[in-house]
């Protein structure tokens, strides 16, 4: 149970929290805070916040949990405004998509390894975003990752992973690198190429000609080309070493392929389409049932 | 309206024509013709089909219309069979996701160029495949592409475009290389990342655990790679050239991303997201609605 939760960020992820833990009977007494205030405006007017101070400093004042969700690029900024300012025994927990970087960024904020942080990541999340978005469900049957570090007291992992689970959310914990490793396989190196493939068909002059051949199979790959602009510079800047090594894995597997269409290589075609097929089909019994 | 309509591959895009026409009231009898009988039987107990031959040559008798809808890589020894075996004034078309290839096999097969013979594709498909997954709806509000070649009859063409129009489709005509380029971008190279990463990530050693990880936006990004790989092997034969240069051009983006992240060019990184974002979110307005 929490009793003041701090959120930091109120977006999509954040106010999707507030609002499962609100459903939950789990939190007492939910804080904004934001750069910008129209947004703090919004999510008191949504109900998915109690009060607001734009000041991080301020927000987190008397707080026993804090939950930063801002981009990755804004974290620093906010571990240096809320150092010093946290309440006696308080938590802080993120959600940002890589995390080496945000352990990075706490401990220059802090000049030493915090105690109180524990580094988290919710899989979750839509094409939206925006406290407008938000929703109690978001993170009902997806899975958060913790990777608490040698300092972080395990009384302090338990409390950020009993309010992920009372948010909905299955808990794992992994070392600071597998999860970066992990996520630029999974996540990132997929936006990265559905970016480059809508960019690459978007600057062909018959532009418009061609999406209008598109088929279902088109639309789903690219719907991630219409994430946020500005949260995934971020994460390339943030996880940019697992996701180099991954771009670089993959090219050399597209080589293979591309010299197969080259050299008209059926045999080869033929057993990379089925090992996907094969890896594809077996994944995707256990996770479409979980789709939204 | 068709007398008898001959199908040559009586799968998910044969047995789907077949249901609509049906549906239509634009047919009177339907004969299906494929190289596995147990197919065939399946399609009569589904009644997609009236009867059938598993000889195409005798399948395309007294047909007024045919439909050739099997794999690339078995168009040529199709054609070779039923070449000389057609009634007077029988139009033939196709269902290939290539066209040129198509047209190769036919002359090659007819030793000339057939005035009888549309060269088409139906922009439509699931990852499915095989008759028991047809349905009559497959091809409502989908495009269909012709092709029509200098020495096509302007009465055939006009006789494939009514037909397709009965199953609910839009048509449109263009020149066979036009229609490979538009295809290689929006559907064989989005094809080929698709199977590429998941290729990728399936030879990774934690391979079990990393799909575990994966989010709603990987389970859409990889769907076509449970797409058929006998189907693509063929696409990637039939259609090298266009899909080599679109590989390519794709590679050199590919590649100005990879430079950005490595050299930390917020600027670039950010240009590039913006306009994938902007062109796949114009592209989104018409084409969810007409998702299915």
């Amino acid at each position: 149970m929490i009793r003041r939760l701090c959120i930091i960020g109120v977006g999509l992820i954040g106010g999707s929290l507030a609002r499962a833990l609100r459903e939950a009977g789990y939190v007492e007494e939910i804080v904004g805070s934001s750069r910008r205030e129209e947004h703090l405006q919004e999510a008191l007017d949504l109900g998915v916040i109690d009060r607001f101070d734009s000041d991080p400093a301020r927000a987190v004042e008397g707080a026993d949990m804090v939950f930063v969700a801002v981009p990755l690029g804004a974290m620093g900024k906010v571990f240096e405004s809320i150092a010093g300012k946290l309440a006696t025994g308080a938590v802080v927990t993120d959600g940002g998509s890589a995390k080496a970087s945000v352990v990075r960024d706490v401990c220059t904020a802090v000049g030493d390894t915090p105690d109180w942080f524990v580094p988290g990541h919710p899989i979750a999340g839509t094409e939206q975003s925006g406290v407008a978005a938000s929703f109690a469900g978001l993170y009902q049957g997806r899975r958060v990752i913790l990777t608490p570090l040698e300092q972080t007291r395990p009384e302090a992992t338990a409390r950020v992973r009993a309010m992920w689970e009372a948010a909905g959310a299955t808990v794992n914990e992994m070392s600071v690198e597998h999860h970066d490793e992990v996520l630029a396989a999974t996540s990132h190196l997929p936006h990265m190429l559905a970016f480059a493939l809508v960019e690459s068909l978007a600057r062909l002059s018959e532009q418009r000609e061609i999406f209008e051949y598109a088929a279902g199979g088109f639309t789903d790959f690219t719907r991630i080309a219409s994430s946020d602009p500005v949260m995934w510079r971020d994460i390339c800047i943030a996880n940019r070493d697992a996701l180099l090594k991954m771009l670089e894995r993959f090219n050399t597997d597209l080589e293979t392929l591309h010299t197969a269409i080259d050299s008209r290589d059926e045999e080869t075609l033929l057993r990379i389409f089925t090992e996907a097929k094969v890896a594809r089909d077996a994944f995707s019994r256990p996770a479409e049932k979980s789709k939204d």
